[in-house]
């Protein structure tokens, strides 16, 4: 035991905030037992006192002020679970400055402004500890940082957004329209009622950003990351998919460019070979493979949001927090060491893809979409159709898919533009990426 | 940068023991890099130093003797890698006594011998760290440490050993007959020349019983663990697996029963549902699932084996070892907390199973083995049949399944033994469990 018990600064006491609050009093004795430590949760600062809660907190311990747990001078370490972006970078900044560690799981914060903030940290030497931006509860920064320290990481592909993996799995598995999956979603509690930074690939983006940084030790910027939603996904792309023997993730992928100094940074909804395991996430659970030149393929699995998997990794950078924090200056929480890499842009990121198009039924239209393909240098491996279907009934097009080689992603938008003009071509393309899982 | 040259002695450089050395060499800028420190190799001890190796090293740095590493005053940490038990034991032994901190990744060593090592690793306060014990690159070991530490884990269930998973996915997908997959595992390297301990499980159940002292901070013998290998297993067993929704996969089973105060520790090959990740884990390469009441289900995917992949996980730890060591008596090395279990008897474990008889083609057998399994109050759930076959010919007994409901183990064992005399019987059975992953 270290003997003096640490006192603990809560800021935040919504799902996750109450789920630590909980999960630090209920599992006191193994978290005492394990790591040799004793504390107490002082202060909690809340938006509302007088909202009723689910955990009982005793007269004092609340506070509608976030400065009093920074202010306070016995506080040891500050967490910080209160969401959003600008209240939240004034509460970390103010928290380091004052030299307590601060433990988050916001990976919005990260996202813009984890450059500024882990500058600070170093600075000041005090730690800022996110296991819980990442995952849920699978431990991936850690492992990222310590675990495979050793490794140069070529590629890391991942399924990091819950909502729009059971909306893609409802999808493929009940052949669900997009809308009606995104519906039983928010019914079971699985979406929010605006679920905007699920379903349009901003969540997964923020993520892959940190998993990018840790990496790379490298700041990025949001606005390098190319990011395109599930919006456009159609029941009848699974059924494409899985004749072709793939399945539809939406997917954060990083890829390093070794000999170019290049990062490939995107998140799209791609087609997952159905042999790879990744294929085989679903629901709600989350999924990461990272690639490295010692350890091979590794892939962490669990579920990537939640009270109780939050807590548990936030609960573990407290215990972190709480071992390090009187260790004058050593701490193992995140230092960037900016490895040289710049964001490769997308135009030049080469996949394979899958295209569909709705188009008229009537003769010569694979003819005239192929060459304008050839024009542009893209191969085509494969071409399939169905007929489109409304209500029930049979359109006036049809789905036409092209299997594409890999080419730059450039090329292929000029081919598509000119194939946009043609007067068969009745909507836009339906463009998703084919992940080969090369290199990863 | 730590500013000090940190000094590492290397005991064991055969196929990880060199690739550890060319990793600390390779990757010496990432390293260095992220983690701040900066190291040498002192010494390397090997039995032969005349020996022609892949590594070439500057003379003075090799020796035959391990006891110039310990004595040494100029070293800082060791890396145990010369395998075995008793030699490897002497080494870790007088290590921690000289207070030099320990990287292993012997599994055999930590299995027979870690409550000593663990008991004289806290008395000396000098750590001890092995991640590179329990499945290879993957990081399993510090994940239960530290990232889930939070939680009381209820299950470990896993496939930990890449040789048998390498044998039973050759059988299971190319219909090959066990030997021949052995063989085949051989000629890869997959198999060593005496694949005993990868076979008949004792491999998986050491691995096991490091993960339970892990998860349950509590020392266990190898004695208590219950193992069978997988040379009872037959292509035939595919088939029925394959027909009722199953694959096969050797499985060690860590299990708390928290109201018996109790943990079931057993190694087995076992039907895994096809739905479940596990069953997706194919040749060598090994997948843990690890269930805590706050993170749900985790599962921990890689390289269980192999030069590289072990030598990450091996590097990971010396860097621990490397920031840990000027701490003054601080470490994240293991320290036993003893919960309070005990193990439970095999007996008394209680699954559902596949038993497989081979019985003579005559009338009543169905019947005369379903009343000696309702003697003993073992439900049956189903029956399957098949023709026995042997070099294409048609034999004079078949096959016959019966699928169990749960019941423990210890009652299955009566009535198998009183089927065992029934004269329509003509070899005994093949007896799978069903692992269900309920609280899993």
């Amino acid at each position: 035991m270290l003997g003096e018990n640490l006192q603990i600064g809560l800021a935040g006491l919504g799902t996750v905030g109450s789920g630590v609050y909980e999960a630090l009093l209920r599992n006191r004795d193994i978290l005492e037992a394990r790591a040799q430590i004793s504390y107490e949760v002082r202060r909690v600062a809340v938006r509302d006192k007088k909202r009723r809660r689910s955990v009982e907190l005793a007269p004092g311990v609340l506070t509608e002020d976030w400065r009093e747990l920074v202010e306070d001078d016995q506080i040891d370490i500050i967490i910080e679970l209160i969401g959003g972006i600008t209240e939240a970078y004034d509460l970390v900044r103010a928290a380091l400055e004052k030299g307590k560690p601060v433990v988050t799981g916001n990976k919005a914060l990260l996202a813009e402004h984890g450059n500024t903030l882990f500058r600070l940290s170093q600075e000041k030497g005090v730690p800022l500890y996110f296991e819980a931006s990442c995952g849920g509860g699978i431990p991936i920064v850690r492992s990222l940082q310590n675990s495979l320290i050793c490794n140069n990481v070529s590629a890391i592909v991942g399924i990091i957004n819950g909502t729009s993996n059971y909306i893609l799995t409802a999808m493929a598995t009940e052949a669900l329209p997009y809308h009606e999956a995104l519906r039983q979603a928010q019914q079971l509690g699985y979406a929010e009622s605006d679920p905007t930074l699920d379903i349009n690939g901003w969540d997964a983006a923020y993520k892959g950003l940190i998993l990018a940084m840790l990496a790379y030790g490298t700041p990025l910027r949001p606005e390098t990351i190319s990011v395109t939603g599930i919006e456009q996904v159609e029941p009848v792309d699974f059924t494409f998919a899985r004749q072709l023997g793939y399945t539809i993730k939406l997917l954060v992928v990083i890829r390093h460019h070794q000999e170019r100094k290049a990062l490939e940074l995107r998140v799209q909804p791609s087609f997952v070979p159905q042999q790879h395991l990744l294929s085989k996430v679903e629901g709600v659970f989350n999924a990461i493979a990272v690639r490295g030149d010692l350890v091979g393929e590794t892939i962490f699995y669990g579920r990537g949001a939640g009270k109780n998997p939050t807590s548990s990794a936030v609960v573990s950078d407290v215990v972190l927090a709480m071992r390090e924090c009187r260790l004058q200056g050593y701490h193992t929480g995140f230092q960037p060491y900016t490895q040289e890499v710049q964001v490769l842009p997308v135009e030049e990121t080469v996949t394979p893809c899958y295209v569909r198009f709705r188009v008229k039924d009537c003769h010569g239209v694979i003819a005239s979409i192929a060459a304008a393909f050839s024009r542009h240098d893209v191969g085509i491996s494969a071409t399939s159709s169905a007929d489109g279907e409304h209500e029930g009934g049979k359109t006036e097009w049809n789905h036409l898919v092209f299997m594409l080689h890999a080419c730059p992603w450039g090329q292929l938008q000029k081919a598509l533009d000119e194939i946009r003009q043609l007067d068969t071509v009745v909507a836009d393309p339906v463009v998703l990426r084919i992940e080969t899982f090369q290199g990863t």
